[in-house]
C-alpha cells in the first residue's frame, strides 16, 4: 500500500479528525492492515484567510516545507485537510515529485455524482475561501451554481474561530444554522462544510442532512488511492 | 515551543487519540499558538507482543527508521503511544540524538504522585507487557507492587485486539471489567491502562475510577515539555 502524507495544523483538531476518519474507514483487522500515514502538524503556516486577504504571511514557504518535509520521509502522495489552503495548492505542487490529491476537486466530483448538475449548493467557509471564490470556481467548471451568506458570513466565522478552533464546544451550533437557514432561503438544497473546522463540527455535534463534508470525501479517496479496502 | 516527534501506528487509532489529546489539552486560541507535531503512523512496525515472546520480527529496525526519519524533519523530541514497544525503548534511544520521553517512567512517577507508596496496581496489559515483566520492573524501582490476572488474562488480550484494535466496539466492556474484578480481589485499587487500546477504550467507553491511564500522562508529560500550557 502506497504511504500517505498530510500536511495538517490547519487547525490541528480538524488534522487528528481527518487522520481518525482514515483509520476507522481502512478494513483492517490488525495494526499491519492499516494505511502507513505522516502527518505534519505544522502550526507554523500563518492563517490562510489572512494571507487571502492581503493581511498576513504567505503561507506557500511553511507549506512547502511540510510537502517536502514528508516526501523525504517516504510520502507517496500528499493531502491537506484545510479547504482555504488550496488557495495556494498549485503553487507548492510544482516543486514536489509526488501526487497531491486535491480535496476541491474531489469534492465537486462527490456533489455532481450524487446530488446532480442541478443542484445549488450553499457555501459555508471562511471569508478567505468566500472571497477567492475557489470553490464557486471549482463548482462553476461543472456547471453547479453555488449561493453564499448574504448576511450571516461573520456569524460562519464566529463559528469557525470562536467555537470549534478555540475549543469552546459548550456554545453549541445556534450560530450555525442560522447560517444555513439563510442558505436555504437563497436556494440552496446542498449545504458544502468548506472549511476543515465545520466538518470536524459535523464530527462533534453529529449533525444530519444534506450537508457534503469535504474531510470525509477526501479521507474515503486517500484510503482508495492508497490502495486500501474501505470499511 | 519544541516540536514533538511521535512514532505511532501501534495502533493507528491510540495514535490518533494521544494527538487529540495533545491537541485538547493544550491552551491555545489560534492554530498558531498549537504545539508543533510530526507523527509518523509507521503500520510497518511488526506486533510487539509477538516478538516479546519469540513468535515475531524484531520491531527495532522499523521502530529506529521511524525515529530516525522524525529527527530529520525537525523533531525535537521523541514520544511513543505504546505501552508494549517501551520493551525496545534502549535499543532505538541509543542510536538518536534527541531526547525520548519515557510513557513507563512519567507513568510510575504519576501512579507514586497520585497513589503513593503503599498502593497495590492492577496490570492490564497484552501478554507481551506482562511476560516482560516491564511495568512490574519499573513499578518496583519506586517500592510498588503490582499484581497481574492469574486466570483471565486472556480476555484481556481478547478485548484489546478483538474489540479495540478490530473496532468491533458494540461488544463493550463486559470482558474487561471482569479483568478488574479479579485484580480488586487479589488487592489491587489501582488499575494500569497498560496498553494504549486500553486507554484509546477509556476515551471511547468514558469508564470512570482509579484508572492510570499512560497516553493521558504522556499527553500531559509532553505538552509541558514542549512548552505549551496545559488546558
Amino acid at each position: 500500500m502506497k504511504t500517505i502524507g498530510i500536511i495538517g495544523g490547519m487547525g490541528p483538531l480538524a488534522t487528528v479528525h481527518l487522520y481518525e476518519r482514515i483509520v476507522f474507514r481502512t478494513k483492517a483487522s490488525k495494526d499491519q492492515e492499516h494505511i502507513h500515514v505522516l502527518i505534519d502538524s505544522n502550526t507554523n503556516i500563518p492563517d490562510r484567510t489572512k494571507a487571502i486577504l492581503g493581511q498576513g504571511l504567505d503561507p506557500t514557504v511553511e507549506l512547502l516545507k511540510s510537502a517536502k518535509n514528508l516526501e523525504s520521509i517516504g510520502a507517496d502522495f500528499l493531502i491537506m485537510p484545510c479547504n482555504t489552503a488550496h488557495y495556494f495548492i498549485d503553487e507548492v505542487s510544482k516543486d514536489i515529485s509526488i501526487p497531491f490529491i486535491n480535496m476541491l476537486d474531489e469534492t465537486v466530483k462527490y456533489t455532481y455524482n450524487k446530488y446532480g448538475k442541478d443542484t445549488v449548493v450553499g457555501i459555508l467557509a471562511t471569508d478567505g475561501t468566500i472571497k477567492s471564490k475557489i470553490y464557486e470556481d471549482y463548482y462553476s467548471k461543472v456547471g453547479i451554481k453555488t449561493v453564499i451568506p448574504q448576511k450571516n458570513q461573520d456569524r460562519i466565522m464566529k463559528f469557525i474561530y470562536d467555537v470549534i478552533k478555540r475549543g469552546n464546544f459548550e456554545l453549541g451550533t445556534d450560530i450555525f444554522f442560522e447560517v444555513v437557514n439563510e442558505l436555504k432561503e437563497l436556494g440552496a438544497n446542498a449545504f458544502l462544510l468548506g472549511c476543515t473546522e465545520l466538518s470536524s463540527a459535523q464530527y462533534l455535534f453529529k449533525f444530519e442532512g444534506d450537508y457534503i463534508n469535504p474531510m470525509e470525501v477526501l479521507a474515503e479517496k486517500s484510503i482508495i488511492f492508497a490502495g486500501g479496502i474501505l470499511n
